[in-house]
C-alpha cells in the first residue's frame, strides 16, 4: 500500500527558521558558504512570497553564538521572534510552541543550524504531536557529511519528509499561473543558471520585437 | 514479512518522460551532461523497444524551459504530448492523467528534469493514486546531489521503486531468448564497455570462422 | 516495536554467487578493480571455510560476458553450477531455484555483478518467497555510484540487509574460539592492514621467545 | 501516523564503548585519523559529563588487535571492563549483558569499532530486546564507506536511531542553564570552531570590561 | 635562484572579462552556479573599487551564447567592450588588444568562461607579448575538473599566475588603511563567513557601547 | 621570461590515435564510459574536420587488447594504420615514426589508452626529437587518478601542453567564421548543453520567423 | 641538471606563524577542523622542540579576525610577535621583516590563514629576497580546493618548496637518536596511528618483561 | 627547447624499497588497502622479474614501525637488506648509499612509505647526486592527498620523475616479444581486469581449438 502523497499547501503551512545566527553558521562545512547562503535567503523568500506565518528562534544570540542573519530578520520584521534562554530544542520553548499553534497551520516547513540538533530536535518533537513535517535540506547546515546524514536518516525513519528548497517553492505554487512573474522572480533570484536562461531569452524576445 | 516482487512487466507498464526540456536540462548538475544525455536517450530507446505506451509532456516550452530534446521527440512522433500550460506537476494537468489512464497501465516508469519537482511530484500522485512507480535515478537530474538525495528520500519513503534504466531494460526483457539481438544493440549503444565486450568477440569469432 | 534480528547462521545460509564474469567485471566501475577482485574472492573463501552450500550461475558464459572468473570455479570444483540459457533473473530459471531448495537453506547470502539485475533480481524474488536475503554489497559491482545507490535501496526497502563480506564472516564465526587459526587466516589473506597488525605481532612475539 | 520522539534521557541511557583498540583502530579508514580520535574522545567525555553509566568491552586485547586506547580508560577507570575471550558480538558474552542489565538503562548509546561488526551486532542484538539503541556514527569506524553505508543501512532498517555525538550531548543536555560551563567546555575541546567562536567572544568581553 | 615576486599593482593592472555569457555559464560545470555567480561578481566588484581599467568582451552575443550578464554591464557601462565577431581567441580581434593597449597597463588580470578557450588563449596570447598575467582560477568556469586542471597546467607552465578573487583583492590593496570600509564591504558582500564574522563583532561592539 | 605560444596550427599539425582497443578500454577507469566514448569520437571528428593528417596505431590487436573500436576505424579508412608486433612505445616502431614524418607535421595531437603508457611514451620520444606535443587529456585514459596525475606531471614536466579536445577544436579553428556550421556542428554533437542552447536559440528564432 | 637538495636545517631555520587568528580560522574549508587545528598545533611544537626561532604576527586582531588562537600563543610567549595595523602581506611590516632579519636564519618555515593571501605573499615576499620558502600546506588553510590549488601553484612556481608538518619534523630531526623520546612524544601526539602503534607496541614490551 | 627522454633502462636501473612496514603501512590513507598492497607487490614482482638490482631498507624494524612485509622479503632474499640505527632519510645511511653504489646503476626506481619522509628524502639526495630518480606514486603511501600532493610537487619540482607502477613495467620491458609470457603473468597478476581480458580471450581461443 502506497503512502498517501502529504502535499504543500500555502494554507497550511508555516516556516519555522531555528538558530541561523552568525556564529553558528561559521560552524556549517557541508555547503559553500555561497552556497548555503543562497539556500537560506532562498527560503526566507519563499516564506515571504508565499506569506507564510513565519517564526523566528535563536539560541543565546548574546554570545558566541552571534545574532540572527541580518538577511533573515529584515524579511520577516514582525515575525514572533523567540529568543530561547537556553533550551535547545525550540520546542522545549513554550513560547515558540504558542507561537507554532497561533499559526493554526499543520504544516511546517523546517530549516536551520546545525542539522542534527537544531532543526532535527524541534522536527521529532513536532512529528511527535502529529504534525506533518518538511525539513528543507539545503538550507540546514551542520559539522560534515556524515553528521548530515545521520541525522537526515533519523529524521526521515521517524517520518519527516526531506525537500529542498527549490521542491518547497514548486510545490507552494503549485501552477505557474498564480502569480507566473512572482515565482520568474524568486527563481532568477536564487538560481543562477535559470536566470541565465531568463536573460538569453529576453534577448531574443527583444530582438525579436524590434 | 518481506516485500512482495514488484516486477516491471511490458504488459502492464508505461514510460512518462517529464519536461526533459533543452533549457531545463542545462540546469542539471549531478550528472556529466554526457552521461546524461545517453541516460535519458536509452530510456527513451526501452520505451520503444519495448513498445510501451509512452506519455510527454513539457512546462511552457515555448519559454526559456526550452523546447522537448529532438532525440526523445522523434523516437515517438506519435505519443500524446501534453504541452502544460502553467501545472508544475504534470498529474495536475488532466490531460495528462487522462493519457496515463488511457493506457490502461498500472505501473508507471518515470524519468524528468528536475527530480525533485517534476519527476517527484507526479510521482507522489500516482503513489497516492495505488499506481506502482518507478523512478528511472540516472535518466533524471537536478541541480546537485544535496537535492537529487532528499528527492530519492522522499520518493522511496512514500513507496516509489528506484531503478536505473539498465535494471528497467533487464526487468523488461526478463529472458534474452525473447529478442537477443534486439536487447544487444540496445546495450551496445548506451554501455560503451559492452560494446567493447562484443567488439572484442566478434573479432574472436570472425577470426575463428575464417 | 523493534526488529528481530535476522542473524546469519551458518547451519542455515546457502551462498549464491551469480554472473562474475570475466566480461561482466570489466563494466564495474563502483570498486576499484583490486578492491573488487579481494572482495569477491575473500566472499568465496568464506562459503568454502564455513562449508556452505553454495551455488554458481552464469549468463551467456560462450559469448561477450565471459566465462566464471577462475577464481572462483576452483574454489567450488563441486557445486551446482548454473550456466542460464537466456534468463536474466537466475531466480526465473528452474535449475537454480531447485538448486537453492535443495540445500534447505532459509538465509541467502547473495552478490554478482551487476547489483541492480544479477543481484537484484534474484533478491527480490527470494525474499518475495519467504526467504532472509544477506546482500553483500562490497563483492557485488555496477557501473557506478548512482546505480549502485539505486539499487541498494530496492533491496532494501523490500527486506533484504546489507552486508559487507566481513560482516559476514563475522556473523557465521560467532566466537573466536570455534576456528582461530582459520578465521584468522581468512582476515589475514583479505585485510592487509589485519595482516599487518598480525605481522607485527609474531614479530614481537619471536622476540619476546627468545 | 509519525513515529514517537524516542528522546536521550540522561537518567535513563547507558553508554557502551566497543573493541576501540589501538589495533582496531588502524584499519578504520572512513574518517582521517584526527577527526576519529576527536569523535571518540568527544563521546568518551559527554559520557563522563553525563555520568552515564558506562561499559567498556574489548576482544582479544592481548593479543595484534591491541589494548584499549589509554583515553578512554583513564576516562572511565571504574566502569565494567568486560575482555572478552572471543565472542565476536559483545551481547552474546554474558557479563557484558549482565553489565547493561545491571545499569537498568533502556536506552543504549553505543559505538565502536568496526562499525559493521562491533557495533551492529550488539545493537541488532539489543534492539532484537526491546532497547533504545542509538548508534554513535562518527565515533564509530570501519574499513570504507560501501562497508559504513551498508552497517547504517541495517541497523536503522532494524529501528537502530543513528546520531552523532554532537546531537548526543545536546540531547542529554536539553537546557543550557543545566550547566552551562560544563557543555561549553565540552563543547570547545572538541569542536574548534566552536572554540573560536568562544575565543573571539571572550575577547571582545574583555575589551568591554575594560 | 627564486623568483621575482610580480606583485598586482592597482596602477599598473586592467581587468579583462571574456565571455561571461548567459549561454556559455550554463556549460559551466566545475562550481557550483552560486558559488561561480559569487566568484565572478566579486571579481567584477574589485574591478569596480579599485578603478581598474576594465573591458568587456563576447563571442556572438545575438547567438545561442547570449549576452554578457547583466551583472557586469551594470557595473561597467563605460568600459570598452568588444563584441567580437568570430574570433574565438580574443587577442585575435584587433580592437581587443588596441583596448588593452590604450590602458598603458602591463598587468592583465583576466577570467572567463570557458577557462580552456576564452581564458587560455588570450592568456598564452599576452605572456607571449610580455604581459604579466593573473588568470583568476574561481572566476573561470569549464566543462569538468579534467578541462579545468588541463587548461591551468597550460597557462601555469607558459608563465601565468593562478590566483583567486581574494588574492587579487588583496594583492591590489596591500594595507587594509588604504580603505578600510571599502575592502570591509566588498569582503562581506562575497564571503559569507566574513560578513557573519563581522555580524557577531558589530553586534558585540553595539552591546559595549549600551 | 613568458613562454612563446605555441599555438595549434591545422597546417601544421598531425593527430596520432594510439591504442583506443576495445580491450584496453574496458581498463579505463579515469572517466565515465560515456564520457570517454564521447570524448575519443569528438576528437576524431576534429581530426576529420580539419582534415588533419591521421596516424592509428594498436598493439596485439589478435589478442586480449582487442581491434580498434570501430567508431575510429570508420572515420579514417585510409588513414595510415600501424599495427604493432610488439613495440609498446609506438614511437620505436619505425613505420609509426615513417609514417609520422611523412606528414611534414610539426606539432603532434596525441590521445589514447592508457595515458601512462601508449600516450606518454611517445610524447617523450616526440619530445625529445623536437616536436611540439599535445596530449588530449580527456580522450586518453588510464586506470585510475593516481596514474593519470602522474603521467600528466611527467608529460608536461618534460614540455607536453596539456590540452582537451574543445581546447583543440577552438584553438585549429582560430575564427568561428571560417567554417560556423562545420564548427557548430562537431560542438553539438559532443557537447549536449551546447547543443541544447542550439536547440533553445532555434526554436526562438522559428518561433521569430513565423 | 637536477637541483641541489635545499634541505631543512634546525640551525638556519625560523617558523613564522601567520593570522592563526580565531575568527579567520572560522573561514577555513580545505580542511576538516580537527585535522586542522591538529596539524597547526603539530607545526607550533615542532618549532618549540626545536626551538626554532619563531615569530608570531596578526592582523587587525582587536577586530572580528580575532586574536591568535591562545594554543599558539601559549607555546610562545617571548616571541616576537607583531600585531600588523593594516599590512596584509606580513613581509611589508617592518618590525616583522626586522624580526625575520633578526633570528639570521635563511631558511623561512611558513603557515598561516588563509594561505592565498596571508601564506603567500610574504612567501613571495621572501622568496625573492633570496631565503628558502618551505610552505607547510597542511597548517595552512583557505576557503576551498580551487583557491588551495592556485595558492600552491602560484608559491611553488616562484620557488617555494611545498611540505607538510611531519616531513618538516623529519627533516629538521635528521636521526631519530638525535632525540627519540622527544619525537616520538611529538609524533605520538598528533599522529593518532602513530600513537596506537606505540601503544600495541608498548603492551606487548610490558607483557615481554612480566 | 624540450627535455631529453629519461627513459627506463633495465641495464641502468636499480630498485630501493623503503621503509614497507607492518606498523608504517597501516599509516596510510592515501590509498586502499588492498590497492596498496597490490601496487607494491606489483613494483617488487617488476623488479624480480627484470632481475632489477634491489635495496631494502628499514627504519626501527624491531619497534612499533614492525619489520618489513614479508611479501618483499621472501622475493628478495639475497637483496641487500640496511636496518638503519636511525637515520630518517636512507640516503644518510652510508651502507645504503654504498649498496646503491655498488649497483653501478644510474636510475634509480624508488617506493616507500611515507611518501614525503621515507620517499622524498632520499630521492632529494640522489637527485642532488645527479642520479636520475623515478618515484612510483602508486607504490609509495603517505597519510592523505593534502600530503601525497605536497610531496609530488616536492620531488617534481626537484627533477624527479612521477610514475606508476605500470609505466615502470612497460618501460623497462619496451617490446612485448622480449618475453611476452613473463610479461602477461605480470600484468596478470596485478591488473584484475587485464586477467579478465585475457581470461575471456583464452576461454574463446580454446572453443575455436575445438
Amino acid at each position: 500500500m502506497n503512502a498517501k502523497y502529504k502535499k504543500l499547501n500555502k494554507d497550511d503551512a508555516a516556516l519555522l527558521l531555528v538558530d541561523h545566527q552568525s556564529g553558528l553558521i561559521s560552524l556549517v562545512q557541508d555547503f559553500s558558504p555561497s552556497d548555503f547562503k543562497n539556500n537560506v535567503i532562498a527560503l526566507a523568500d519563499i516564506g515571504k512570497f508565499f506569506q507564510l506565518p513565519t517564526i523566528l528562534t535563536t539560541s543565546f544570540d548574546e554570545g558566541p553564538n552571534g545574532p540572527l542573519v541580518p538577511e533573515i530578520l529584515e524579511r520577516f520584521p514582525d515575525a514572533p521572534f523567540i529568543h530561547r534562554p537556553g533550551q535547545i530544542n525550540a520546542w522545549d520553548n513554550e513560547d515558540f510552541v504558542k507561537a507554532v499553534k497561533a499559526t493554526g497551520r499543520r504544516q511546517l516547513i523546517i530549516a536551520g543550524v546545525v542539522t542534527d540538533v537544531c532543526v532535527a530536535f524541534p522536527t521529532l518533537s513536532a512529528l511527535e504531536e502529529g504534525y506533518d513535517v518538511f525539513v528543507v535540506t539545503d538550507a540546514s547546515g551542520t559539522f560534515n557529511l556524515t553528521t548530515q546524514q545521520s541525522a537526515w536518516n533519523r529524521m526521515s525513519q521517524a517520518g519527516a519528509q526531506l525537500v529542498n528548497w527549490f521542491a518547497v517553492a514548486c510545490e507552494l505554487q503549485r501552477d505557474w499561473r498564480n502569480d507566473m512573474e512572482g515565482l520568474a522572480t524568486l527563481l532568477s533570484n536564487h538560481l543562477p543558471n535559470y536566470r541565465n536562461l531568463m536573460t538569453s531569452y529576453s534577448r531574443l524576445q527583444q530582438a525579436r520585437n524590434k
